[in-house]
């Protein structure tokens, strides 16, 4: 089941720079662990932002709450969520 | 290169159900034919909403303009776009 | 799995008396029947306006898409969803 | 009488985690306690977010004021009021 | 016990002069009854504007939501409500 | 002649408790004598939030501007004014 | 007593062109004696919008209230009023 | 050539007193001399707040530019800016 | 001088396409005369939208006036203006 | 291919004045190295404010992130981005 999940970073101007380093290094392992087990399908960086746009699979609701409940910079984030549904005219039987 | 983009349809309350239908009928074939050619390479609908995230796949801005304006839906959506780029996470070297 | 829908109901003003009497006849069925089924949990009227909360539960977000798209006065209202998870002080083992 | 209250959580980033886990405990002791009165007869998570709903029972206005302004977490909150009124088509009579 | 209701006037620029004069005529002694039984303890237009704040004095919910939707100008009104609770240092003990 | 004065008081974060004591009392203080000399007609808590809603009862513009800068929560609040009107259909010739 | 009122006019596509003549002249006669009188002290068009910005002085709310429902065009604009106040900086002892 | 300028100071609630008084001083006279020199035609306070309203009068945009970044309250103001021309229905031919 | 101008066509959907064709076709000489008389220095479409950014020099604020006002399009447009100035960085010394 | 980039600038009001100066003075010679490789078609500032308007020439949505993300003052900005396209009456050939 997909949703869709747009995620503004924000970390705070005076953050040490190590915890920055530190955090972002936890994000990117945490992404590739979810983007190798299939649960983040897709994600584009939008151009020129601190924000990005993933979609998720995930079992059910409580499932999207708990992995993104767990990505390290989840309290440096404001996050928008879309549940999404297969589109009529989509030719990609697979891509819902 | 990727775009982001999300489109809103508002039929006029008053369109008689033939035109409705016809236009429908023409947007969907459309579609199909920018899937087929890649030019869409995901579309998904918004759950419970007249609304469709698409990401597109255009040579420029120009093209994505070109291939905007030919849908028959136009006249009747609002458009949103967002040019996309790689992730830094991503994985999938082909995502973009 | 819960879903949090905000429904805003806008018939047109030129619609036909009768019209409206049978749209409304056929949302209140429809309404009884996902009550009775469990799929509608709640439905609160917020005081003073033409507007309702639901709670849905549905199977997945297809589920949603499905019934929510079923509804007689779909093409005239606005809906906003959010999806639910369980909150982890809630002491209803069932309101999730 | 039934109110529709959405709460959103921003604790502040330099807060202490010792005074930051005690407040949230002291908030948990006193959802269960509202909960088990009966005075919060829903409260729910929505997906991804620091925000919840809740469904408070109040015998007026005063009380739910005494009851928001005792919430351990309410000066880290921002807090959005609607009152609920019986929805003419929902079945459950007992549910306002 | 108060609520605070801003109601914004939109008669539709096509309604025929004897049917808004009925209508305003019929709203203005709904409005006369009202205050007569002390359900609207004030109401005040704000100047130059086709919007005006009332305090309403209900029993409950559901009595607020029957008086507004006795309006007969409520289909031509947009309206918002805040509940209102007694201010601590209001000196005025019947104002509440 | 009257205005409607909407208040919001944010108080930082971290103003120590006896400043924050000290303040509120003299608000108090000051509430009480425009209360008592009539400038401030009506106070109400919006329920639930740090909010209230007042009726000022001014000469001019002049003289609500002096009385609001007058306030020692001012420079912690955000002030909404908005003029009112005697509305056409009041029956209270003194509410205004 | 100065008020700063921002109206915006927004004709209806299909009025007649000799009602909307009509309406514009009786709306610059209206204006012209507001001028002479010193009701309106300034009037300035906003750049290239169907947008204007007025200086109105009034003996009080009342007063501005009555001038404005007494425009033409009131019907067809919205309008924004915010009341002044004497700036301790301004040097012109007579502009307010 | 006129604009109309509304600005919204916002200094910081840590700054020293001393350097408050010392930039509203320097920013009283600054706003001396712009109004003797007539670049500033007008200046009010919106009733209640900490905005006011200006009218400017520059050769060019450059020159508002120039005059604008000069104030000694630029840094911690908001500032919206609408450039004037003359209204069709002005009888004051001095006014832009 | 230059100026940043935004321009939104909203044509109305029961326009006859004669008259849409004509005002277009209108429209078009119209922008040519201007970008000839380098009165309009750029315009650009914005990619998928009904939208253009146009640069305009002008001699002063009425001047622009007068030019946007002559617009064919103009009763069919939102238009939002930002009066530029030289940036401190830009080499191009012509560039306003 | 262009993109309209609208660039606002927040230097935090506690940054110490080497340090500003510092990265002014490197966002200058950034943007002029941008400006000669034709990168930057052209940058105005918004007259009044830290904002200004760029027209970017990139090669791609990925060449442009590329070059934004490298702006010394990106951290202190927020950017909006708009794709560009030829507009159908531009008569300057060579401005997309």
């Amino acid at each position: 089941m997909l949703y869709h999940v747009k995620m503004t970073v924000n970390l705070p101007a005076d953050m040490h720079p190590d915890e920055a380093a530190d955090i972002k290094s936890r994000e990117t392992a945490y992404s590739h662990r979810l983007q190798t087990e299939g649960i983040i399908r897709h994600i584009w960086r939008i151009t020129g932002l601190y924000e990005n746009i993933s979609i998720f699979d995930c079992r059910d609701n409580a499932h999207l709450h708990e992995v993104l409940m767990g990505l390290p910079l989840r309290p440096h984030m404001t996050i928008d969520i879309m549940p999404l549904s297969q589109h009529p005219s989509s030719i990609r039987c697979g891509d819902l």
